[in-house]
């Protein structure tokens, strides 16, 4: 949809005009009204190139894209038909519940050990673990490689679906030599496309899901499910969208929440959506809070940071885990709301 | 809290600084690091005045605010204390509902009674209604001062209690001759701290609650107490805080929704919070999941619009009002959600 | 613009469609493209009440407005044209500036007559001073209708015209009683539409001009445009715009400066744009930086707080008034980029 | 700095606080004011871990870092020593100037050569070029290996230094080999640690300069600089610090531009300040005005687009690159501005 600065084009510039999207196999339909005309873009407007020259003319004041920047995420797509099963849950029947540290201290690796029984015991689905971390500053703890080995036993010894980030493609490799069933990408990675890419494309055919996380910016929908879109071209359609908060917030939470992302997120895609109320407050006091808007709100299920004894925890732990015992009385509550939220 | 651009301040800057913080009753502590020194504020940071000159002093970095900018509405003042009782329901005993029309249609008051009725068949305990209505553009309706009347009538009807909008001081005279039991400040008039002394002081001792909304801005938290303290501190502590959505939003929802902000309300204040999620989300398909969350995240109530007819409606009511059917499923599920709330 | 959750309305929805814009004098006319149609609405868009019914269907994705929400504000306007005077100033011809402290100190009468001779001195054309001031905390000093006499007493010392803010009736009464030259309005009340629409009636046919800040929220652009509408629909069209910066800023400044805002609202009015590069930034060291960027974006001019001596000063005027001297190399530098700027 | 709930510790608090900061190495020293204590950290608070330690204790209100999350970057490191020389250009002596296309078009190379020679002309220090574009849609143009020859032999008839953007560790692998002089990190990598690590080690002691781009996200300053801590830690201290506009804006640019960061950028750290206006502002004409204010604001230099013809351009040339020709005007009036503001 083209709309000109004056009330409407003169016949060299509408001329122009069909010639660019010409080139792109789309037409141009002029639509009349009493004080001015607009002009529509019949045919598909996700040509960038298209859309960037009509934005060039400088008699031009807006092109508003009518089509969304993905299809496959798209809720109309093929895609959106089908079940959904990861870790014995199939998403939309009932929700999946993700729990474990932010790290793993690979000097302590019983602290894993015994919150991944505890994550169990409390009606955990899968288990999360930080093998490496990015850090704000260069100075933090970054990870260990040995820290999968830990990650590993721990899901030999509970059975249970294991979860972790990757930041590049050498972590990669490591996770899919290890058979990992989620990859997590973080806020920060969330807009690395070749990343994205290669995921998709070595987990292609496979049955190792992705948790794909909000980018830290703000990203507006579009953007974030134009980024899950890489993946899914690429070839592994077992995507999982996660909302973890926004720009940092000046007023007591660590970013802005953004739980209520997920209705929007829902109309639009296919897609389950699992939130992440750890990283959107970042005060275990505002975790149980969150995480209950989350199912409200309509998610599919949280990932929350859980760790036996939070205090004695590294990275993100001893300010945002909760304990085993908050998160089975939290799985409970949101398994009722998951429930009342079905009839809207 | 004053941190200098250098590791220390020379004696020449702190004795000005001594000097200045002395003019307002305070002194200054320095704390010696290892690296750098610190120079606390010892007294009532609370002297704007103060707080500027020393943030004028070309040598100073930062100047931390230790104390919040105010005093009554704060969780440790003696206000938190006693009970808070509103058209029959104890607030933190049980939720409170109010429900209406966006807007007042003058030409229609039987749309009004109508609705009216319903909302107290479905539990709400307050009735809201527009009378008067700021809005964007000055060619759109602007409210009626007979709608006023329509409002009384409805009160009678039904007996619910009731709640409008005020925008300026001939608002308020009116609405305090009709005896109103709730006065509404919109979010535009938010900061309009004139008026909300004046509402503070003619409210002073009366039964009358005022339902400040949050400002359109994203006010931060203590901005948003702030604005409070100047109507309890003329006079009138009933006051209810209304979270209403931030920002215009790009994605779908009419604002960036902030139900979220109600656990750090409750964390620095003992004021009820009584969500808008209606503002918030802007369209009425929205509007249940935002109001369920805003119990999870622990709030007292809620406001929602609601109409019997919602596509008849005027002011926002045709795309944000929900059906009377739908508000008493929300007001059962928000029962059940505002009681698991109570346990974290 | 109307789009459709499917790719297109059934012929019922298409009916109920026409019906409702039709009650408005509006038509449709389908666009029907490759994989979707899409429909316009041919008529005058800026009816609430009907985008609200539209959006309110829940077959609708998006109603794209093609119309601004302003009319006389608008850049094609006939308002546009004429020559724009004020304080001796031909608008457009060469820059504007104001300059004056924060807030005057009716207890130092002096420090507010130099500053006003020193104003003139630098070159200013218009002297500001604060009379009565919005401030964060109930506490704080609020204003002194005494310091309305000391404005009056400079403008006779000077000859220069003369600028404060109002934040209510009582105080434009006092205002234009006194003939005051430039009635300000401030973040807070950006969108007191009432406020708005009694100064625009009450200058109708003056030579009083208004400068409208923008709202605190980061109001956009749209938005700050149908604000002014108010005041020029209600009979001035001496209407200035001021951006002062938005959200509060954690980095350094006191908000989120939006000097850049300035060539969007050139864009789309013919209003003159007058920035306040002090409340923007908050500190005097950063004034003349954002003051120079206002220029180099294309504004008119600027309003910049400045005080014979800004430690002593109240208000905010100890942390971001700049000197006399300051003032006088700044506005000879800002002439520079004024005229640079005109070429482009 | 620990900010307690209550208005002192208890001593059982107190001892667990100071067992925390023991493990540090730090020590707690208290702050007895008249209402409240309060409890400053000694020692280096840059321990993430006992950050998040304290703040997970559920007595503590809040804990205020005083530090910066970075050392070599602060302005008192003693790399703000010494001179800064690139493709020429002695930094802070005059301003660098970088210009070229967004995308080099691989099938179009003699458009590449003229916009070299045009660039040259008009006064540029460096050649941009995108050999690889992030593209928000994984169907567009993402780049292609042929364009770094391309580049490579516009260098080599121009003799300008030349700059491209890399994405991940193959594109960084190739342009080492070709013996590139600056390398950029586009804003969706600017937090994509891994990869500035590497870039950092891979060029230590090399000529090679590193353009780091703001993320985003509306990346605080603190998490700017740290990011660009990450590469001068790994050993390159070429840093060059690029704002180039934050969040997605809905008001006519394509993100809300953040020139006016440049003020804090240089109040904090030692490193030049290279502001990138196209991206920013997003349409040709708004970036001069761009361009300029962000020399107001104290900028370095910029980097600009520019093509011979931007009508043909790829990528995002079409609607925001500048002619040649207005370059050549801009750089002018950018060495005016330039000098102007080292007065202040």
């Amino acid at each position: 949809m083209i709309i000109p600065r004056n009330p409407r084009l003169t016949p060299a510039q509408l001329e122009e005009v069909e010639k660019i999207v010409g080139e792109f196999g789309c037409r141009i339909q002029t639509i009349v009204g009493a004080e001015r005309c607009i002009y529509a873009i019949l045919g598909d407007e996700r040509h960038e190139t298209m859309m960037n020259r009509l934005l060039g003319l400088d008699y031009v004041a807006r092109v508003d894209a009518i089509d969304s920047p993905y299809k496959l995420m798209d809720i109309k797509s093929s895609l959106a038909e089908g079940k959904r099963q990861l870790a014995g849950v199939e998403i939309g029947k009932e929700p999946l519940f993700i729990a474990g540290p932010c790290t793993i201290d690979p000097k302590n690796p019983n602290l894993f050990y015994e919150t991944a029984q505890a994550v169990k015991e409390a009606g955990g689905h899968i288990l999360r673990g930080g093998v490496w971390k990015p850090r704000t500053m260069p100075y933090s703890y970054q990870g260990d490689n040995a820290a999968l080995d830990i990650l590993l036993e721990a899901r030999a010894r509970t059975g249970l679906a294991i979860n972790t980030e990757v930041m590049d493609t050498d972590h990669l490799r490591l996770v899919l030599e290890a058979g990992i069933d989620v990859i997590q990408i973080g806020a920060r990675n969330a807009l690395n496309y070749p990343l994205l890419r290669q995921i998709g494309a070595q987990t292609a055919g496979s049955k190792t899901a992705v948790l794909l996380k909000r980018g830290r910016p703000m990203a507006p929908v579009d953007e974030f499910l134009a980024a899950a879109e890489y993946i899914v071209s690429a070839g592994n359609p077992k995507v999982l969208l996660c909302p973890r908060g926004t720009l940092p917030s000046m007023d007591g939470y660590r970013n802005h929440p953004d739980e209520s992302i997920t209705q929007l997120l829902k109309a639009k895609s296919w897609a389950p959506v699992i939130v992440d109320p750890s990283h959107s407050v970042g005060r275990a006091a505002y975790v149980p809070g969150a995480a209950l808007a989350a199912m409200a709100y309509g998610a599919d299920g949280f990932v929350v940071e859980t760790h036996i004894d939070p205090k004695s925890g590294i990275g993100d732990d001893p300010k945002q885990s909760i304990s085993p015992a908050v998160l089975a009385t939290l799985i409970t509550d949101a398994r009722v709301i998951w429930k009342l939220r079905q009839k809207y």
